[in-house]
């Protein structure tokens, strides 16, 4: 607090409670105790008894001799389970350590052993690898956990705002998982800019399509909670029970990488009478997936940020005069990254330490600071230098600066494929190809050459039902870009991917 | 932070910045850059203008010698330069005094010598107030301000986010005004609050009705410039100007009093095809108000809160069930107080020092603690230890909790008139009053009494060509409350107002 004269503050009590985002729910139970807040199948849960279920879970943590700081990893789907644990394990002053179900039980065992959980919760579809990777840790399956639960107490601890809250490993499109390591005032924030961003209020319906062990699923358990709405659990993305639960409970909203959007447009959307928001991020959405999406009644909104961002730290935040411009037009506005979201992370794009002109061309990388980034890599002091080496979070994205103000990224910073001196940006070749008819999605890796150091090279997956030749897509390639920027081969397939859906690339690159 | 150990944070610049409003209009400008941000008559102001505006005030005042700490105070209706201040003089790291252009001179002079203010800002039509009450100071007219502000380099001072950030004097309904402390990090959240309750965007037009001299607009300026919407000033509220700028300027949103609205209400609206939101404050709306606004095309929503809480701490947040319930229990439900808004901050209902049950019944006064409580009062600890005797802020306000954790305020504790021992609300006597097809307005006071202690007087203000007889307004109060609760006297004619519309009760009471 400064220390002019002539002042002095009441208590600091009255006027500051810790930002977590366990008070968003807190406020929920007030607000909408009776209201629905969970669905999962049959199951049902108000505000009320969510609440419940949380605090007692933290109770339940305390009676297995968790102490604050702690960590307790959860092997979960988008089920309840998971759910509750993004506030219980919080409550409990505890650290959230999700694990992605995708991943081999040697991986989930480094993450285990690296966090240092003491405890791990799991969902009964999970049961078997639970105990494959649990040795050493408590495991609690799902009955267990039901009947402490019941027996527990209600249970709370202060939160320190600033304190390590959850770790995120990330899914590692390249190298070993680092422990991105999240605090309450982040995540606090993120929720109420995605609240803001996406207008969520009491008649949202959330359909959990992004994997809540993904960033802690964009903040979406807290910021649906915040606002009083209703969260749809699902433990698979299934493109017809997905349609049929937008239709049978009402969603207004979902989040997802384009390849999920893909896969729901490949089935024939039932006929409904309203729109439905989706926030997109991973990977920016292409011309003919908007196209797709509005004709399906889906309202997109393009997010960017990393594991490292708590997930969106730009949104593409639409403007209403563009509301007149050509589709053709739209889509390339709404394909960009965009601007810093509401809450206070700073966006730059940084060209030999200075920021870059806002001139749709001069590449830099994109660095961030902020209240949404990042306390560092748990345990992995030397990663938290090289990605934090001035204060700014830099992170290895390659992008331009429109004279808007709207950052548009060109691609990774070790996926540009440099050839003959020139930068190939693998993105821009991507979207031309996608934008072949024939064409479902492309990867474009750089593959070695003698010739040239580096050469584009595309992995492709055709649309069912369609084929194409090589030299037809090269040709369609070089009508859209320069010459040498068309691959010289191309091979057909299903791409390999994160659980977040995202392209796995490092694994292309390894197939050269 | 924690102490446990295993993991250690990257330097705190990287996920920390201070929350502090200006930083909302930092992005406004990276975002908003050439959109408009604020109408003036004919001036019209991009972000990016409004952005460098603040910065060179900024400037200015460090010119001024304004020193990190130092109190600004603006004499100004709700105009760009009062508007402009709400940032520059926080860029400046000063203490924002904005002043009520309603008091008299010595009152103002009061609060210039109470706060230390060493600079006073004027618009153009105070210049001769200015001068009569600026003696000691650095009075900076508006043509000197234009001139060194033009003159002036951006400037910029970081914020402590709990430090001092603005005072505001209570309007006083009693006693001598006390100078609320606001901090920064309160008015940061309680901006994005106002945001998310009322989804404000890009393509929100707000007009400027409620005074932004009153606890800082209720963090409008701050909350419209967050969402990049555009700021129209007004610097008086008369009701055809105001129908005719919502409809020129296509005005969104606007906030007020319940007086605002009726004074609205009595010139007939222009036929106009979309509706406009309203926050109203400061009194629960009346059924017939309610009824009015219907018609007129305003949608409605009830906020509760003093100027010790940056404004609304409490809404009375719609549910979606309630749409399909009879207009005159919508009426009741919309003229409750409501729910504690978004942002971390509690409201309990005690009694002898504990929670009232949710009974709608037992009354007991509100309290308040969380990050939109204010630091205290200005250089009076005795009133600050007063109001905030453990920890909770106690409103003076009497009200009970439903079945649903809605509040509804019964009564000023310094209102309520006992009568033979029963307590009798004067706002339950005002809103039946209110009923009564003649009556514009009323306000219910206590008169000793000898036999009783306290009998009601009622002062009322007919609607312009009615007429109705003390005698009538008694039959039609008895009809609806117990006998006791129906005041013995009527007086008619206007009613006794603060700046911000609520009737000066103390003024009544004086007169009595």
């Amino acid at each position: 607090m400064s220390g002019f004269e002539g002042w002095r503050a009441v208590p600091s009590h009255v006027s500051y409670e810790p930002l977590t985002p366990t008070a968003l729910l807190d406020r929920a139970a007030e607000v909408h105790a009776e209201r629905l807040a969970v669905v999962d199948g049959d199951l049902r849960l108000t505000y009320r008894e969510l609440h419940d279920r949380c605090l007692r879970q933290a109770g339940l943590l305390r009676g297995l001799g968790v102490e604050p700081g702690d960590r307790v990893a959860v092997l979960g789907a988008n089920s309840p389970l998971l759910l509750e644990s993004h506030f219980g394990v919080l409550y409990a002053g505890a650290v959230l350590v999700t694990l992605n179900i995708r991943l081999a039980a040697a991986e989930l065992r480094h993450i285990l052993e690296h966090s240092g959980a003491t405890v791990l919760l799991h969902d009964p579809e999970f049961a078997e690898l639970a105990e494959e990777i649990g040795g050493g840790l408590r495991v609690v399956g799902p009955a267990e956990h039901e009947r402490l639960r019941a027996e527990a107490e209600p249970h709370r601890v202060e939160a320190d705002e600033r304190g390590l809250m959850a770790l995120n490993y990330t899914s590692g499109t390249t190298g070993h998982p680092k422990g991105v390591m999240y605090h309450h005032r982040g995540a606090y924030l993120q929720s109420l800019a995605m609240v803001a961003h996406f207008r969520l209020t009491p008649e949202t319906v959330y359909l959990w399509t992004l994997p809540m062990f993904h960033c802690n699923g964009w903040a979406f358990p807290w910021a649906v909670t915040a606002a009083g709405g209703v969260h749809v659990c699902l433990r698979r993305v299934d493109p017809a029970q997905v349609w049929r639960l937008i239709d049978a409970e009402g969603v207004t909203m979902f989040c997802g990488a384009p390849t999920v959007l893909i896969s729901l447009l490949e089935v024939a959307p039932p006929a409904r009478g309203r729109r439905v928001a989706v926030a997109v991020g991973g990977a920016p959405p292409s011309p003919s997936l908007l196209a797709g999406c509005e004709r399906a009644g889906l309202d997109i909104t393009h997010l960017y940020g990393l594991t490292e961002t708590f997930g969106p730290a730009a949104i593409c935040d639409w403007r209403p005069e563009w509301n007149t411009l050509p589709v053709a037009e739209q889509a390339v506005l709404r394909a960009r990254q965009g601007v810093s979201n509401l809450v206070s992370c700073t966006i730059r794009v940084l060209k030999d330490g200075t920021d870059v002109p806002r001139d749709g061309a001069t590449l830099g990388e994109v660095a961030l600071r902020g209240n949404t980034v990042m306390l560092g890599y748990y345990r992995d002091d030397e990663a938290t230098r090289l990605a934090v080496p001035d204060g700014w979070f830099r992170t290895g994205d390659l992008g331009v600066l429109h004279p808007d103000g709207y950052l548009e990224l060109r691609d990774r910073a070790k996926d540009v494929i440099v050839s003959g001196g020139e930068n190939i940006s693998s993105i821009e070749v991507e979207s031309a190809l996608a934008a072949h008819p024939a064409v479902l999605e492309a990867a474009v890796v750089a593959m070695p050459d003698e010739h040239w150091g580096e050469r584009p090279i595309a992995y492709v997956t055709l649309r069912e039902g369609h084929t194409v030749s090589p030299e037809e897509l090269r040709a369609h390639v070089r009508a859209r870009l320069a010459a040498f920027k068309a691959p010289d081969r191309y091979e057909f397939g299903p791409l390999p991917k994160t659980s977040s859906g995202k392209i796995r690339k490092n694994e292309l690159r390894a197939r050269r």
